[in-house]
């Protein structure tokens, strides 16, 4: 290496311990309003714990990297990796998903001090100079998994507080802002489109394998469906037509006595959101959200459209506003062609997923900023309502 | 109509009257061995009674021709509406599906009876002449969702009797021929291909809607994967190994127990399974049946290579003999460009199960004859076993 | 042996031949009116099939006795054992309870034509005139079981029919005569009173063992709660007042939203009853049949009183009249002082139910003649209701 | 009242105050080594938050006695009510039990200053006096509820933190002292025997109406089971043998995989035992425990001998030491002649738990002081293990 190679590095080198250090304090940032005991929750075996999504990100930086990399570095706790593994199966045994909320000790104060530690060395290790291309985007991938956990972290403290009769605010995000753009539809020829990541920068396995589909001719709304426009659907009766409905949603929303978007109740006429910064009017203006894949759907089938595929969306989203809502698509959550898991337990990060979940295109209030893209695809099983998705229509 | 018309339309309808017998005697000839308690059993709710199968295929001719068609034609009684409805909301309340097992009453010769009595109104009426467009397409929808019925009916009957330590017989039918055709591999290059049902004759909705899809290139094995084959599989520990399996599949396996296909058996060291005919010793040469989209995709996995799309299969399904199994492939079920349910209770048909399913392509041993084509998509949930099953392998 | 006393043998042995054949056609004169298939069905776990009823009670002499007892007897077929076994753990294994109704095969044919065999083995041993005590007392043993099985079939035919919307005839036997007896009370006083059974006769060992119990005051009321009674109870709001309950009776109530006894439908303003001889409108001076034991108790509570314990039911039961209905009593089913088990697969009989079972007393339409009598001991779990259980009342 | 009469209720008074005092202050004591996530754990439905405890004690003083008996006491908080009632169904709308855990507000700090609040308002009443004999006898029921609450609070914590690997430390409480007593048998004759409570102080309903029992002849062993002993049935297959065991209980060991005590743990051939210190060795000579009754009484089966029914343990309980373990009696939980339930929400106390559970007497090293006595009856599901339960064996 010589001196201008060496300084660029040295450059590279600081930023990364600077994206470190920011991701890392805005995970603690989203728990400013967190009292000890919330932090152990885990009402349902989908939504984990805050506790433990600070011990877990955590536990990636020191398993896959302080440990491999950094020579004399000693473990924080010999049983931390047991304790905080989420579903590794190549890093050994590991707690069960739903025995989380199980899990009072360590204590909130000691997964500070755990984070404490392994970030002085992260940041250390990471000033130091001598990062290989595997290790940057090791890095780099453990700060995607630690923006992700953020999302998750605010949906699932939401869902677990959802469930206090004190109805206590969470963060001060506003989530009723009016949908944005207008209502009309932006429109796509029929023809060869590439899909995929391009371009410089991180992304995800799943995103890769850039290749050629063909769309058919397609509208898609520019502005997301608004919770005025999701009260219509109820108002005529939407939950009670089984016409609108795919087979297995019918029986869920009747098994579940499901009749709104998840956090709606009524009070004397009037509906109410339980909201981030708690229990609020709703506002008609606003893109409906926490509905299921299922509500989707039927909501599309009763409006005489349909929801666009994500080669559709991909195909079209620099026509649309986006990033309100993670918006719920008709495609399968499955391999691009060509499709490669990496070597070893970071193999694991997405190719096992892609079976019976659904894709959805975009990102939401709660994405952390810089983590969103066009080609960035998340997925959830149809019936997850916990996450902030809407819904976005199209038609031919 | 002119007289040439006339003779026309008269030998279509004979031809019809011809199929529908045929059709129908074939159901009956496929119960032949089986004893009035085996009409019966429903062992899980995914299975139906035989004797359900028979009445339900009959109740469609009644509920959409019949009754709909036929002045003066009297219900054969005023209950069977209720009992032998399948899934269709808009016809009304119907039998829970898990509770068809529990009804010995009508019997077996009390259903033969309605049978009867339907055939013989119906032939009557498809001899006299003056059928619609609409009721030809009806009568012809009829047929095939009966020969759907066929194959259920003996893959139904094949899981019951399974159950009995005593291993009775289905039916003559050999389950064990050679796989068809050799080992290597047919190429398509990359390119355009039109998909969907093209040309003359009955298709159902959802083949239909022909359109383009950009096709990878890609090379399809030209041999169904061999029982020889798969128990490779299972010597390497393949059904230990994580690293092959979807995170939902790991979990299947491990909660059922699963270490082989369906209705394998090992005695004193060598591999039995249960067929048609019987159990019998495993003939290494034989297609791999009865295997889940899990294992089916695990399979493909271990082998380095993986299933192939519905679209690669539609368009290399010339270059290979199929036909001996149904074939997973790694295409979600979902609705073509432009799928449109049709009206009233047939267009409950197929579009609402377009979710959280996996789509197989070719036909199978139990498959009635005329009952496949190259665009025909059939469906089920990824540990559907009971099914004759099978594995062909694609590669890049 | 002299010659009287071969005599006297040759006696006692013709009269439990001529038992045998009156118990064993008595059987089959209960399902006269049923058809093939009603033989197979098991809708739940806790009914079995006919067909099953009918092999295992024919098991019972076959294992027990004939291949014990008879030199060169050959079992009838070698897989009955293990398809016919019931509970016995120390038989081997045995069909899992919940698979009986999977088994189509043997039909009810061949199961008639095994019973047909094992009864000509009995018979001509039976009048073989070489009977050792113990061998007599496990024919005895047999024959009560098999009327136990009566009682049993009976029950579980009705139910796994009430499920068909056809409501098929079982029997003609009536289940609706006037409640016997005077709505007055009988009165016991205080004192210690023998419980268990006592003089000659066959009895089972959880009677055995009689034995002093100290029994307060007590006031029985003579007739057993009438369907007018417990329709008050209903009006009354029964169902909907939780002091009544029990609280996981509370609890059952509402998981399975329970209104009524079994078998009660409401058309129009009016209750209908099936009955036996099908579906009949309800008669009010009928006693109320079908009820848990949680729904007694709450009824008793209702009405001020309470269920009597099994020893005042015994003390004081040569004072009413009984035999209509089982009849739930406040006990627990416990073992009585020196209960002892017999060795063997015999002594598996009892004992090991006596947890969490209540016992009823008394008999019903539906016991078969010579099975009852004042120490006899019947028991259930809390929620059954298929049986033709009811309530007498007492009060201090 | 004249001057001595005051001052007598002045000192009963007082005293009533300090008792309140000091039970109310060693609540808090047990909790003393607890960390705030630590109280909000409820890893299964029937074991509640500490948290839960610490505010439910409080809710039923400031529920049954401030808000009905102090003019102008404003309740501490207005949504307590709902969050803190457990069972009583006349006091209306609450939690379910089994989000409990799902409850992170009130945080512990806010249920202390409840507490604080409650204590002060009852503190000042009980030393203004002018107590009713109702009100004294609530303040008394509501401490013995409270002493009740501290054994289960300390048992389900103990189960809580037992979950985690880290094995933390509950309390000093030493569980494996050696078993008290000797080995030999202490003999009652038979005859009637008076069976309930008598005396002053305080009782529970169900120990009421003290009534005469005809008890048989019996031995009861003075020293209870120790662990050696319990280890010898473990060797000798007790757990394989199906002899030994109810039906039930031989179902749930096999669909659990019970192979011992809850909490024994083996490693490398010696067992340890999670106690309320911690991990430790097993002390053979220490009483065994956490048993369920199911196993309690297949170790007297294979011991050939039985437990103890309660009449003939309160008999004979003052010829041995108790109250190191909670000890299984075979006595189902059921009402004394005469039982009755106050009027009230009061009346739930008992009553509607005397179905399905099996009665302990005794005490255990968890039991707080003064709260024991030779009639006290406690009540447990038979699968039950997570009390200090143990295993005192009687013959004829």
């Amino acid at each position: 290496m010589n001196s201008v190679e060496k300084s660029v590095s040295n450059v590279l080198a600081n930023s990364l311990a600077t994206d470190y250090q920011s991701v890392r304090q805005h995970t603690l940032a989203l728990c400013r309003h967190l009292q000890p005991e919330d932090f152990v929750l885990q009402p349902v075996e989908e939504v984990s714990p805050a506790k433990w999504h600070l011990a877990h990100t955590t536990w990636f930086f020191e398993t896959f990297l302080l440990l491999k990399e950094v020579s004399g570095y000693k473990a924080y706790h010999p049983q931390y990796s047991y304790l905080f593994n989420s579903y590794y199966e190549s890093v050994g045994e590991r707690t069960l998903r739903n025995q989380r909320g199980a899990m009072s000790r360590p204590t909130t104060e000691e997964v500070m001090a755990y984070r404490q530690y392994v970030d002085e060395e992260m940041v250390s290790w990471l000033s130091s100079n001598e990062l290989s291309k595997e290790s940057t985007e090791l890095v780099q991938l453990g700060l995607q998994h630690e923006q992700q956990h953020q999302e998750l972290l605010l949906t699932d403290i939401k869902y677990s507080l959802s469930l206090n009769p004190l109805h206590p605010q969470v963060l001060e995000i506003g989530e009723q802002e009016a949908a944005k753009g207008s209502p009309d539809f932006a429109h796509i020829p029929e023809g060869i489109y590439e899909i995929g990541f391009t371009g410089e920068g991180f992304c995800f396995d799943n995103e890769l394998g850039r290749h050629k589909v063909y769309v058919q001719e397609t509208a898609i709304r520019k502005q997301l469906v608004s919770n005025a426009e999701y009260q219509e659907f109820i108002k005529a009766g939407g939950y009670q037509k089984f016409q609108y409905w795919h087979a297995e949603a019918w029986q869920w929303i009747a098994e579940k006595g499901i009749q709104a978007p998840l956090y709606w109740a009524q009070k004397e006429g009037n509906w109410f959101h339980y909201t981030l910064q708690g229990l609020q009017a709703l506002k008609p203006e606003a893109p409906v959200t926490h509905i299921s894949f299922y509500e989707a759907s039927a909501y599309a089938e009763w409006a005489g459209m349909r929801l666009p595929t994500e080669f559709e969306w991909e195909a079209a989203q620099h026509l649309f506003d986006w990033g309100q809502r993670w918006e719920w698509t008709n495609s399968a959550y499955l391999p691009y062609p060509g499709f490669l898991k990496a070597e070893g337990a970071v193999g694991e990060y997405n190719g096992k997923f892609m079976i019976n979940q659904m894709v959805l295109r975009g990102a939401s209030i709660a994405t952390s900023q810089g983590h969103s893209r066009p080609s960035y695809r998340n997925f959830f099983h149809a019936p997850a309502r916990w996450q902030f998705t809407g819904i976005r229509l199209a038609k031919k």
